[in-house]
């Protein structure tokens, strides 16, 4: 239980309506009850905001007018939201304790307070910083040097000499430093497998997705720059370089050798080819695909809408009309004349 | 061994020809040899179904025509395909076993009958029902419930607080409960994490594929109804609602807040927005994308075919010279005034 | 270290300058310093290659005019590269030792000098062949066959009464054999699963990326044939049939049924529909959606290139405006008869 202050307080808002409430959980504003506290970052929702049964929630001061309850007024609602919830958050926390039943290489060296779930498996000459948590049955293969305060959860694969930084979470089931995609053919149409010598380098305030799959690179490293946020089912593969801040949503794929820059958004189920550069600040919208570098910020896209079946084929028909309606013009034009 | 006979009155089907015949396996039109019992489910086979040297075959009425050997005739040829594999299948059975690996915290509660294999994690707090069982090296995190006859294959991640239905089951490698995409810009910038506080509710029935992700919701739940089929490499992102009995082929992204209703089928490969509701009864195409809520029940396309190199450019150049032709069109039309 | 003339002569390659230089490791055209080689395998870094530090480069006669250096002249720079890559890799190689922590089924056969991780669960009457690796917490059910010398990395999944060939590479948190995605679906709505009864059979020196997953068959088996090489997080369904030295890009989708020829190249973030025939050395370009059988070799492509927003809303609303062109081009027509 905080009171309505205090939450206000912490948050640098003001309050509009009882301060002295007090908040037992958090809650959406369609799933309120009393005693919550809820908030709207979406214009969407503006509606339910007017009807919401919390006691308070977090809005803008535009939103104020939609709103019947107590509130507290925010710049950035979505940012003070994180705030609060990191409050009521319940999830299980570290015991800074190593799991009888982990497995860790003799000559791994592990900072203070790291905790090491059961089957983990920790190669040879690993390093693992300070309050480290490895979760049960990840697996990380020698050499690899894993920093400060980073959380790897289930089921993760980290293979040998990797980097990875401070304060970053490796979700369950990700890869990091397979083998990139590299074979050369033969005559015969053979392929010879490229070994794939170079690491991949995580920095600090990085998120890897669940299932995610990171290749390490051919020579190069394949590098993640420090605050980048990588979504589920994301595939980055050898040499690829991602710039700091960007964001990458799910089951998107990014081919070889490519480098996005700082500060971008790429929507999911995107395409992005290899051996291309993307500019900072560039927005993908999702289920795009990328096929040249992008030299200028700014929003793109290559999606079509999903549309009722016959307007679809109708649609895609229109298209291969174009070059007989070209033909009757011209003819229109020569009679003309 | 099963007569025809037998095998037509559990399928509730009548043989045409000689039902005392007997059955050794099943196999398909062109590689079924004599004593096989085989199937015909799609037109595209008919002329398979003409030539094959099965000893039986399982068809609708309407294809009775094509066929030359002994048949037994079905409303839904494919559902008892289904019956008739239960009876051939030889799959390894669960033991009812506790391997003597697994690692189970003491304050874990088994039903009866629970097989549980080698490596296997099982958290502090976790109920599971009976008859389950829990493939070797799955991790199942703390106060996460198992309902009864669920089946968790290998090297399953399943998060802490999920709670997952009766009959389930969830495939290789899949992730349940990890962490929606959730962060917060910040105006340098710059990301904060949002805790992710919801769970996953999986209802009873459901099939989850390999290599799945089903983000824990943000601060509701997200949920996947009773009787839904997810397939390999599925993203279900954070607060999804999936309604009862639908089905998602693999590869294909659900972004965040979106609720598909029930009885719907979304092909492979596609793309579905955040925060869309898309009706019952609603059928997308593969590699199609969603980008709007769909209130009209039927099917929606959104993907073109590919064609040869040459033609696909053409193609693309044609809408790129509309402009140009609607302006000569505007130019005739002026000359004709 | 090796010298110049060496490295040539193992290539099969002819020195343009001094042939006595020691070279101590490789990397790329930029990133060289002194003492290194590095290579030249596309017309895109040809200002590179004439501005490197590189001692000496691997190179096609063609690329001698931009080169300031040392060179090796090749005929396949990138198959020579492969080779000097695997003298200089430094990559764990296997022990042949069995991890005490390794949980291994009595009935199951292991050749000589087999490598098994800490954790790793081999089931009942797994074959193994001689040199294989498998590594930490990934998981082998009974009735398995793994030929010689493959490697299979960590958290791999690989279901019952599989076949892998000799010399394969299944890479991280992969899963062969999972169930297909068969359901009949009955008059209610309610789906019933059709037990998948065919195994998974991958040829000898097949590659299988991370995070991918290859259902086993419905009745027939699943078969990847020699050579080919798949890449991360795709999805291959059950029956489907890959061809010799197909190569399949990451995040793709092949559906059921369908069947690749050889020597064909498959573009990521594609989509192959289920129960249709690509013909050998067809290339698909990616982000493509395939709908039909392929029946005639070449490039097949099907995907727009994301451009800028107000562009990208342009080029949609082009194609909505033809019928009304075809209207008024019908009524000029009209005029001037």
């Amino acid at each position: 239980m905080y009171s309505l202050e205090f939450l206000a307080s912490k948050l640098g808002g003001v309050v509009k309506g009882d301060s002295s409430i007090e908040i037992a959980k958090i809650a959406t504003l369609s799933q309120a009850v009393e005693g919550d506290i809820s908030f709207c970052t979406n214009p969407k929702y503006l509606k339910q905001l007017s009807e919401t049964k919390a006691s308070a929630v977090l809005i803008t001061e535009e939103a104020l007018d939609f709103c019947t309850t107590n509130a507290v007024i925010l710049s950035n609602p979505y940012l003070a939201l994180a705030q609060v919830m990191e409050l009521f958050d319940k999830s299980p926390k570290p015991t800074g304790k190593i799991h009888s039943k982990a497995v860790i290489a003799s000559s791994a060296i592990l900072g203070e307070n790291v905790t090491i779930e059961a089957n983990a498996v920790i190669g040879s000459n690993v390093t693992i910083g300070d309050n480290v948590f490895i979760g049960a049955c990840s697996t990380i293969d020698s050499g690899t040097m894993i920093g400060d305060e980073t959380i790897i959860k289930s089921n993760v694969s980290i293979a040998y000499d990797i980097q990875i930084g401070s304060q970053c979470v490796i979700h369950q089931n990700s890869v990091i430093g397979c083998d990139g995609f590299g074979n050369a053919r033969g005559e015969d149409g053979s392929w010879t497998k490229i070994p794939q010598l170079g690491r991949v380098v995580i920095q600090d305030d990085v998120e890897i997705g669940a299932g995610t799959t990171v290749d390490r690179g051919t020579i190069d490293d394949t590098i993640i720059k420090k605050g980048s946020r990588i979504d589920n089912l994301v595939q980055i593969a050898h040499n690829v370089i991602i710039g700091e801040n960007t964001a990458i949503a799910g089951i998107t794929a990014v081919a070889g050798s490519t480098t996005i820059g700082n500060n971008c958004l790429i929507g999911g189920q995107s395409a992005i080819t290899g051996h291309i550069d993307i500019c900072d600040d560039t927005i993908v919208g999702g289920a795009s695909n990328v096929g040249k570098s992008i030299t200028k910020p700014g929003m793109y896209y290559a999606a079509f809408e999903a549309k009722p079946r016959i307007e679809w084929g109708r649609f895609v028909a229109r298209i291969s009309k174009i070059d007989k309606l070209m033909a009757r013009v011209k003819d229109l034009e020569k009679k003309i004349k």
